[in-house]
């Protein structure tokens, strides 16, 4: 499963069940399998979830940036590798090649991820975290990084309450649910046409099970729409979904 | 993975992220593993879905049942065993047993398929099947059949309209987001004081993206609730959750 100890390699296989209304890998199991291989790569260091948890710390996901030429097909095998690009005090930057079952490169990811305490609910300094320093990668990553994501004051509005299933074992909402919200602002028509070539989310402020907000779309450009769910004063989540017309 | 041709067994991990805020197995996950390992099994006779697609059939869930003594924990390993206990021409009768990593029974499941042509929608005869009069099981379920359940006419009832991450591969609601939906007319509150100890849901009408249906419950009885997604002629999903206080 690994091919060394600064890069990281799965590979999958996309069931009929796991499958989108248009017969392919849905963008929220594209983000589910980012969770999984970054999860999987530092257990294999030993630093993982279950080593971080012991102080009551743990890793979570602060920017995703996805592009995908073309998705995974039903009953196509795919494989991700990940490596760490660099690290500060705050961020470690995490990059992600997908690739088909011929090896083509097919799409590349970038995430930021931090440490925080899970009392205080702050960032924890990673710096003294040799395991990351120690592990860099000089691989390229095929994307460009994340813009910068603005306030969204334009276009229509639509309240949401989280509910019980929107939260996972911290007690908050999942990144998957944000991105499942962000999706269902769109018909299933839109979905049949276009497809996400390029995906820019970053999760802001936790949410949790009651909260309403308010889930902002300016899709004045179709092909480049900007989201964020919103509280009165901070937004919780903000995206930008850049779509492509369908072969 | 497989014992013998007649019964299939699998054994799973549980990992944080998967786990709900009470650091447990989801009901949903259950769901999941329910069709992932009835898939498998029937793939292991070469009679899964890709057989029948070829003839534009396929497997659908008509009833499941759910007994859960507990739910495994976060990093527990645990089991599904199933085999098929009886079949007629509209229906298999599939069923499950759940065992912790000691091997003990936590939980038993009763499941009811039938085969529908993609085109029609229409229930396929499959007492034509040898590889299922073949492989019939005299092993026991431990759990007692599904209820009859009647419609929802008591209690408190909201509108739902299903979106597009509600949809699955063929083009309708997927059987776990019938489960969600039911599960997030409970608060957070309800779910950390008690479990569901068993659950009976029945499929009964396809649902499509952009349906408004509407969900009734009817907890008169905390303990034992009665729910249905219902139009305004017939019922689309009914279902019964036995909770327990948790110990």
């Amino acid at each position: 499963m690994t091919s060394n100890i600064k890069e990281f390699t799965k590979t999958y296989f996309l069931t009929a069940d796991e499958c989108n209304p248009e017969q392919e890998m849905p963008l929220t199991l594209v983000m589910s399998r980012v969770i999984d291989i970054a999860t999987l790569h530092a257990n294999a260091w030993g630093v993982g979830y279950a080593k971080l948890i012991e102080e009551n710390q743990g890793w979570v996901l602060s920017r995703v940036t996805i592009e995908m030429d073309r998705y995974p097909q039903v009953n196509e095998e795919y494989s991700f590798t990940t490596w760490i690009e660099d690290y500060n005090r705050h961020f470690s930057q995490r990059n992600m090649e997908i690739r088909d079952k011929d090896g083509a490169v097919i799409g590349g990811v970038r995430t930021i991820w931090m440490v925080i305490n899970y009392a205080t609910r702050e960032s924890v300094d990673i710096s003294k975290l040799a395991y990351i320093r120690d592990n860099i990668s000089a691989r390229k990553c095929p994307i460009t990084p994340q813009s910068r994501m603005r306030p969204v004051t334009e276009g229509r509005s639509v309240p949401y309450t989280f509910q019980y299933t929107d939260c996972d074992v911290n007690r908050h909402v999942n990144t998957v649910r944000y991105l499942e919200l962000l999706m269902n602002q769109f018909p299933l028509e839109k979905w049949d046409k276009e497809q996400v070539h390029r995906l820019e989310i970053a999760f802001m402020h936790e949410t949790r099970f009651g909260d309403t907000l308010t889930v902002h779309v300016d899709d004045s450009d179709p092909l480049d729409c900007k989201l964020s769910i919103d509280d009165a004063t901070v937004s919780h989540c903000r995206a930008r979904f850049v779509f492509t017309p369908r072969g």
